[in-house]
Protein backbone atom coordinates (compact mmCIF):
# COMPACT_ATOMS: atom_id res chain seq x y z
CA UNK A 1 0.00 0.00 0.00
CA UNK A 2 1.26 3.33 -0.86
CA UNK A 3 1.10 5.72 1.91
CA UNK A 4 1.11 9.09 2.10
CA UNK A 5 1.77 12.46 4.46
CA UNK A 6 0.60 15.78 3.13
CA UNK A 7 0.76 19.10 4.44
CA UNK A 8 -1.55 21.30 4.25
CA UNK A 9 -1.02 24.67 5.53
CA UNK A 10 -1.96 28.92 5.29
CA UNK A 11 1.33 30.59 5.92
CA UNK A 12 2.85 34.15 5.76
CA UNK A 13 4.93 35.28 3.46
CA UNK A 14 7.85 35.27 6.12
CA UNK A 15 7.13 31.77 6.90
CA UNK A 16 4.55 31.58 9.90
CA UNK A 17 1.24 29.64 10.79
CA UNK A 18 0.21 31.39 13.31
CA UNK A 19 1.09 35.22 15.12
CA UNK A 20 3.04 34.93 18.41
CA UNK A 21 0.07 34.33 20.64
CA UNK A 22 -1.43 31.54 17.97
CA UNK A 23 -3.20 34.38 16.48
CA UNK A 24 -5.01 32.93 13.10
CA UNK A 25 -7.45 36.06 12.38
CA UNK A 26 -4.43 37.23 9.60
CA UNK A 27 -6.01 34.29 7.66
CA UNK A 28 -8.83 35.57 6.95
CA UNK A 29 -7.60 39.67 5.47
CA UNK A 30 -8.33 38.54 2.07
CA UNK A 31 -12.46 38.88 1.22
CA UNK A 32 -13.58 35.53 0.34
CA UNK A 33 -17.11 36.57 -0.94
CA UNK A 34 -17.91 33.47 -2.40
CA UNK A 35 -16.37 31.24 0.32
CA UNK A 36 -13.98 29.71 -1.97
CA UNK A 37 -12.39 26.54 -0.19
CA UNK A 38 -9.23 26.96 -1.99
CA UNK A 39 -8.91 23.08 -2.53
CA UNK A 40 -9.46 22.00 0.88
CA UNK A 41 -12.45 19.75 0.36
CA UNK A 42 -10.86 17.89 -2.80
CA UNK A 43 -7.42 17.70 -0.78
CA UNK A 44 -9.44 15.81 2.66
CA UNK A 45 -11.17 14.14 0.17
CA UNK A 46 -8.28 12.10 -0.38
CA UNK A 47 -6.58 11.63 3.08
CA UNK A 48 -7.76 8.79 5.07
CA UNK A 49 -6.74 10.52 8.60
CA UNK A 50 -5.33 13.23 9.89
CA UNK A 51 -2.24 13.31 12.56
CA UNK A 52 -1.81 16.84 14.76
CA UNK A 53 0.02 17.26 18.03
CA UNK A 54 -1.73 18.36 21.17
CA UNK A 55 -1.40 22.19 20.85
CA UNK A 56 -2.94 21.85 17.61
CA UNK A 57 -5.88 19.59 19.09
CA UNK A 58 -6.81 22.02 21.77
CA UNK A 59 -6.50 24.80 19.53
CA UNK A 60 -9.58 22.96 17.51
CA UNK A 61 -11.02 21.69 20.75
CA UNK A 62 -11.11 25.44 21.96
CA UNK A 63 -12.76 26.73 18.46
CA UNK A 64 -16.27 27.53 19.35
CA UNK A 65 -17.82 24.93 16.26
CA UNK A 66 -18.63 21.25 16.07
CA UNK A 67 -16.05 19.27 15.86
CA UNK A 68 -14.73 19.55 12.66
CA UNK A 69 -13.61 16.33 11.33
CA UNK A 70 -15.60 13.50 9.30
CA UNK A 71 -12.16 11.62 9.46
CA UNK A 72 -10.24 9.47 12.42
CA UNK A 73 -7.48 12.33 13.94
CA UNK A 74 -4.78 10.93 15.50
CA UNK A 75 -3.16 13.29 18.26
CA UNK A 76 0.40 13.00 18.66
CA UNK A 77 1.57 13.51 22.60
CA UNK A 78 3.84 13.12 24.53
CA UNK A 79 1.94 14.24 27.68
CA UNK A 80 -1.55 13.94 26.78
CA UNK A 81 -3.02 10.86 28.90
CA UNK A 82 -6.28 10.56 27.19
CA UNK A 83 -8.57 12.01 24.75
CA UNK A 84 -11.29 13.31 26.34
CA UNK A 85 -14.43 11.44 26.29
CA UNK A 86 -16.23 13.69 24.50
CA UNK A 87 -14.21 12.68 21.42
CA UNK A 88 -13.97 9.62 21.99
CA UNK A 89 -14.16 7.42 18.69
CA UNK A 90 -13.16 10.72 16.52
CA UNK A 91 -9.87 11.31 17.84
CA UNK A 92 -7.30 8.48 18.80
CA UNK A 93 -3.77 9.39 21.13
CA UNK A 94 -0.65 8.40 19.72
CA UNK A 95 2.68 8.01 21.39
CA UNK A 96 6.22 6.97 20.14
CA UNK A 97 8.46 8.49 16.78
CA UNK A 98 7.62 9.26 13.52
CA UNK A 99 8.49 6.17 12.38
CA UNK A 100 6.29 4.18 15.25
CA UNK A 101 3.45 6.39 14.95
CA UNK A 102 3.43 6.14 11.18
CA UNK A 103 3.59 2.06 11.63
CA UNK A 104 0.20 2.39 14.53
CA UNK A 105 -1.48 4.67 11.91
CA UNK A 106 -0.81 2.08 8.89
CA UNK A 107 -1.79 -0.78 10.85
CA UNK A 108 -5.24 1.04 11.02
CA UNK A 109 -5.85 1.08 7.26
CA UNK A 110 -4.69 4.73 7.25
CA UNK A 111 -1.99 5.69 4.74
CA UNK A 112 -2.82 8.86 3.51
CA UNK A 113 -2.47 10.96 6.07
CA UNK A 114 -2.84 15.10 6.27
CA UNK A 115 -0.12 16.03 8.86
CA UNK A 116 -1.02 19.21 10.43
CA UNK A 117 0.15 21.85 13.55
CA UNK A 118 3.86 23.59 13.50
CA UNK A 119 5.59 21.11 15.96
CA UNK A 120 4.19 18.27 13.84
CA UNK A 121 5.35 19.22 10.27
CA UNK A 122 8.55 20.26 11.34
CA UNK A 123 9.19 17.11 13.25
CA UNK A 124 7.83 14.97 9.69
CA UNK A 125 10.43 17.24 8.02
CA UNK A 126 13.33 16.70 9.87
CA UNK A 127 12.61 12.74 9.78
CA UNK A 128 12.02 13.48 5.61
CA UNK A 129 8.60 12.10 6.43
CA UNK A 130 7.06 14.73 3.92
CA UNK A 131 5.67 13.75 0.62
CA UNK A 132 3.27 16.38 -0.38
CA UNK A 133 3.30 20.02 0.99
CA UNK A 134 0.39 22.52 -0.21
CA UNK A 135 1.35 25.85 1.23
CA UNK A 136 -1.05 28.84 0.58
CA UNK A 137 0.53 32.08 1.26
CA UNK A 138 -1.09 35.45 2.15
CA UNK A 139 0.75 39.07 1.17
CA UNK A 140 1.63 40.03 4.48
CA UNK A 141 4.49 40.02 6.81
CA UNK A 142 3.64 38.96 10.21
CA UNK A 143 7.40 39.92 11.81
CA UNK A 144 6.94 37.15 14.39
CA UNK A 145 5.01 33.81 15.44
CA UNK A 146 5.00 30.31 15.16
CA UNK A 147 7.31 29.01 12.11
CA UNK A 148 6.24 26.72 9.51
CA UNK A 149 9.82 25.77 9.05
CA UNK A 150 12.43 24.85 11.11
CA UNK A 151 16.29 24.03 10.88
CA UNK A 152 16.86 20.16 8.62
CA UNK A 153 20.17 18.85 8.77
CA UNK A 154 20.27 18.31 4.89
CA UNK A 155 18.11 20.22 1.99
CA UNK A 156 15.27 18.89 0.54
CA UNK A 157 14.75 18.94 -3.24
CA UNK A 158 10.70 19.49 -4.05
CA UNK A 159 8.51 19.24 -7.24
CA UNK A 160 6.65 22.22 -8.16
CA UNK A 161 3.08 20.17 -9.11
CA UNK A 162 0.91 23.25 -9.46
CA UNK A 163 0.96 26.49 -8.53
CA UNK A 164 -2.97 28.33 -8.24
CA UNK A 165 -3.62 32.35 -7.29
CA UNK A 166 -6.86 32.40 -5.46
CA UNK A 167 -8.80 35.59 -3.95
CA UNK A 168 -6.04 37.12 -6.33
CA UNK A 169 -4.51 37.58 -3.76
CA UNK A 170 -3.32 33.82 -2.23
CA UNK A 171 -1.00 32.07 -3.76
CA UNK A 172 -1.33 27.87 -3.56
CA UNK A 173 2.24 26.27 -3.99
CA UNK A 174 1.84 22.35 -3.92
CA UNK A 175 4.85 20.47 -3.88
CA UNK A 176 6.21 17.25 -3.48
CA UNK A 177 9.37 15.62 -2.48
CA UNK A 178 11.94 14.54 -5.13
CA UNK A 179 13.72 11.82 -3.45
CA UNK A 180 15.89 10.97 -6.52
CA UNK A 181 19.45 11.54 -5.69
CA UNK A 182 20.14 12.38 -9.16
CA UNK A 183 18.42 15.31 -9.01
CA UNK A 184 19.68 16.70 -5.53
CA UNK B 1 9.81 62.97 -7.63
CA UNK B 2 8.17 59.24 -6.49
CA UNK B 3 10.53 57.21 -4.86
CA UNK B 4 10.34 53.51 -4.79
CA UNK B 5 12.52 50.60 -3.07
CA UNK B 6 11.81 47.33 -4.38
CA UNK B 7 13.93 43.43 -3.56
CA UNK B 8 14.19 40.70 -6.21
CA UNK B 9 15.38 38.06 -4.64
CA UNK B 10 15.44 34.16 -5.48
CA UNK B 11 14.80 32.43 -2.05
CA UNK B 12 14.44 28.73 -0.87
CA UNK B 13 11.05 27.63 0.48
CA UNK B 14 12.40 27.74 4.05
CA UNK B 15 12.92 31.88 3.31
CA UNK B 16 16.73 31.33 2.53
CA UNK B 17 18.40 33.91 0.27
CA UNK B 18 21.45 31.60 0.83
CA UNK B 19 22.97 28.42 2.95
CA UNK B 20 24.82 28.64 6.20
CA UNK B 21 28.04 29.32 4.40
CA UNK B 22 26.76 31.70 2.02
CA UNK B 23 26.09 28.93 -0.71
CA UNK B 24 24.47 30.26 -3.84
CA UNK B 25 24.78 27.24 -5.97
CA UNK B 26 20.69 25.99 -5.49
CA UNK B 27 19.63 28.69 -6.98
CA UNK B 28 20.83 27.24 -10.11
CA UNK B 29 18.73 23.82 -9.24
CA UNK B 30 16.35 23.93 -12.11
CA UNK B 31 17.69 23.71 -15.61
CA UNK B 32 17.40 26.59 -17.64
CA UNK B 33 18.44 25.95 -21.15
CA UNK B 34 17.06 29.08 -22.63
CA UNK B 35 18.59 31.37 -19.80
CA UNK B 36 15.51 32.72 -19.15
CA UNK B 37 16.31 35.91 -16.85
CA UNK B 38 12.63 35.45 -15.27
CA UNK B 39 12.33 39.19 -15.39
CA UNK B 40 15.57 40.55 -13.78
CA UNK B 41 17.04 42.62 -17.15
CA UNK B 42 13.42 44.48 -17.15
CA UNK B 43 13.45 44.80 -13.45
CA UNK B 44 16.81 46.26 -13.86
CA UNK B 45 15.49 48.75 -16.19
CA UNK B 46 13.33 50.21 -13.89
CA UNK B 47 15.25 51.40 -11.32
CA UNK B 48 18.24 54.10 -10.72
CA UNK B 49 20.23 52.67 -8.79
CA UNK B 50 21.30 49.60 -5.83
CA UNK B 51 21.34 49.56 -2.38
CA UNK B 52 23.46 46.90 -1.07
CA UNK B 53 25.23 45.90 2.14
CA UNK B 54 29.29 45.10 2.91
CA UNK B 55 28.95 41.81 2.39
CA UNK B 56 26.78 41.77 -0.24
CA UNK B 57 29.06 44.26 -2.44
CA UNK B 58 32.60 42.10 -1.35
CA UNK B 59 30.87 38.78 -2.71
CA UNK B 60 29.86 40.42 -6.12
CA UNK B 61 33.42 41.38 -5.87
CA UNK B 62 34.38 37.53 -5.33
CA UNK B 63 32.74 36.45 -8.12
CA UNK B 64 35.23 35.38 -11.05
CA UNK B 65 32.93 38.00 -13.21
CA UNK B 66 33.07 41.68 -14.87
CA UNK B 67 31.27 43.98 -12.57
CA UNK B 68 27.94 42.83 -13.67
CA UNK B 69 26.09 46.64 -13.01
CA UNK B 70 25.90 49.04 -15.38
CA UNK B 71 23.77 51.64 -12.99
CA UNK B 72 25.62 53.36 -9.58
CA UNK B 73 25.60 51.14 -6.60
CA UNK B 74 25.51 51.98 -3.25
CA UNK B 75 27.22 50.53 -0.32
CA UNK B 76 25.78 50.90 3.26
CA UNK B 77 28.45 50.09 5.54
CA UNK B 78 29.35 51.26 8.86
CA UNK B 79 33.15 49.68 8.94
CA UNK B 80 34.20 49.96 5.53
CA UNK B 81 36.40 53.09 5.18
CA UNK B 82 36.41 53.58 1.15
CA UNK B 83 35.33 51.95 -1.89
CA UNK B 84 38.40 50.14 -3.91
CA UNK B 85 40.35 52.25 -6.63
CA UNK B 86 39.31 49.68 -8.86
CA UNK B 87 35.32 50.21 -8.63
CA UNK B 88 35.47 54.34 -7.88
CA UNK B 89 33.08 55.93 -10.14
CA UNK B 90 30.64 52.66 -10.15
CA UNK B 91 29.63 51.97 -6.32
CA UNK B 92 29.64 54.45 -3.85
CA UNK B 93 30.08 54.45 -0.39
CA UNK B 94 26.85 55.62 2.27
CA UNK B 95 26.37 55.84 5.89
CA UNK B 96 23.93 56.49 8.52
CA UNK B 97 20.50 55.03 9.06
CA UNK B 98 17.93 54.17 6.56
CA UNK B 99 16.48 57.73 6.41
CA UNK B 100 19.73 59.27 5.76
CA UNK B 101 20.99 56.90 3.25
CA UNK B 102 18.14 57.46 1.18
CA UNK B 103 18.50 61.28 1.71
CA UNK B 104 21.76 61.31 0.60
CA UNK B 105 21.22 58.76 -2.94
CA UNK B 106 17.95 60.70 -3.59
CA UNK B 107 19.84 63.84 -3.89
CA UNK B 108 22.05 62.08 -6.37
CA UNK B 109 18.72 62.03 -8.51
CA UNK B 110 18.16 58.51 -8.10
CA UNK B 111 14.76 57.61 -6.84
CA UNK B 112 13.99 54.09 -7.74
CA UNK B 113 16.27 51.45 -5.57
CA UNK B 114 17.26 48.09 -5.79
CA UNK B 115 17.73 47.18 -2.79
CA UNK B 116 20.23 44.11 -2.33
CA UNK B 117 21.09 41.57 0.32
CA UNK B 118 19.77 40.14 3.15
CA UNK B 119 20.78 42.89 6.18
CA UNK B 120 20.10 45.96 4.33
CA UNK B 121 16.56 44.27 3.53
CA UNK B 122 15.78 43.32 6.87
CA UNK B 123 16.60 46.99 7.76
CA UNK B 124 14.58 47.98 5.39
CA UNK B 125 11.95 45.80 6.28
CA UNK B 126 12.30 46.79 9.78
CA UNK B 127 11.93 50.53 8.72
CA UNK B 128 8.91 49.52 6.57
CA UNK B 129 10.67 51.43 3.66
CA UNK B 130 9.91 48.64 1.47
CA UNK B 131 7.33 48.85 -1.49
CA UNK B 132 8.00 46.29 -3.54
CA UNK B 133 9.31 42.54 -3.59
CA UNK B 134 9.67 40.28 -6.21
CA UNK B 135 10.60 36.69 -5.02
CA UNK B 136 11.48 33.82 -6.67
CA UNK B 137 10.73 30.84 -4.82
CA UNK B 138 13.18 27.59 -5.70
CA UNK B 139 11.63 24.13 -4.75
CA UNK B 140 13.81 23.40 -1.96
CA UNK B 141 14.14 23.47 1.81
CA UNK B 142 17.58 24.30 2.82
CA UNK B 143 17.15 23.38 6.21
CA UNK B 144 19.66 26.38 7.13
CA UNK B 145 21.26 29.37 6.29
CA UNK B 146 20.55 33.69 5.51
CA UNK B 147 17.04 34.37 6.17
CA UNK B 148 15.27 36.77 3.81
CA UNK B 149 13.12 37.70 6.62
CA UNK B 150 13.71 38.78 10.42
CA UNK B 151 11.47 40.15 12.85
CA UNK B 152 9.03 43.26 12.52
CA UNK B 153 7.85 44.48 15.21
CA UNK B 154 4.52 44.91 13.59
CA UNK B 155 3.07 43.12 10.32
CA UNK B 156 2.75 44.76 7.15
CA UNK B 157 0.46 44.14 4.63
CA UNK B 158 1.24 43.66 0.92
CA UNK B 159 -0.85 43.66 -2.69
CA UNK B 160 0.57 40.45 -4.96
CA UNK B 161 0.48 41.98 -8.42
CA UNK B 162 1.34 38.81 -10.32
CA UNK B 163 2.49 35.29 -9.65
CA UNK B 164 4.26 33.83 -12.63
CA UNK B 165 5.80 30.17 -13.01
CA UNK B 166 9.16 29.96 -14.46
CA UNK B 167 11.01 27.08 -15.98
CA UNK B 168 7.82 25.06 -14.86
CA UNK B 169 9.37 25.04 -10.81
CA UNK B 170 10.02 28.79 -9.80
CA UNK B 171 7.30 30.75 -8.52
CA UNK B 172 7.98 34.45 -8.80
CA UNK B 173 5.69 36.05 -7.11
CA UNK B 174 5.59 40.22 -7.12
CA UNK B 175 3.81 42.15 -3.69
CA UNK B 176 3.23 45.89 -3.42
CA UNK B 177 3.22 47.58 0.55
CA UNK B 178 -0.08 48.18 1.04
CA UNK B 179 -0.23 51.04 3.37
CA UNK B 180 -3.66 52.57 4.03
CA UNK B 181 -4.74 51.45 7.31
CA UNK B 182 -8.09 50.90 6.07
CA UNK B 183 -7.17 47.23 4.47
CA UNK B 184 -4.77 46.41 7.49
Amino acid sequence: MNTRNSVYLGCSLDGYIAGPNGELDWLDIIPNPEGSDMGYVAFMEQVDALLMGRKTFETVLGFDVDWPYTKPVYVWSRTLEEIPASHEGKAFLVKGGVAEILEQIHAQGHYSLYIDGGQTVQSFLQADAIDDLTISTLPILLGDGVPLYGKLSESHRFELISSTVHLGQIVQNHYRRLRSTAVE
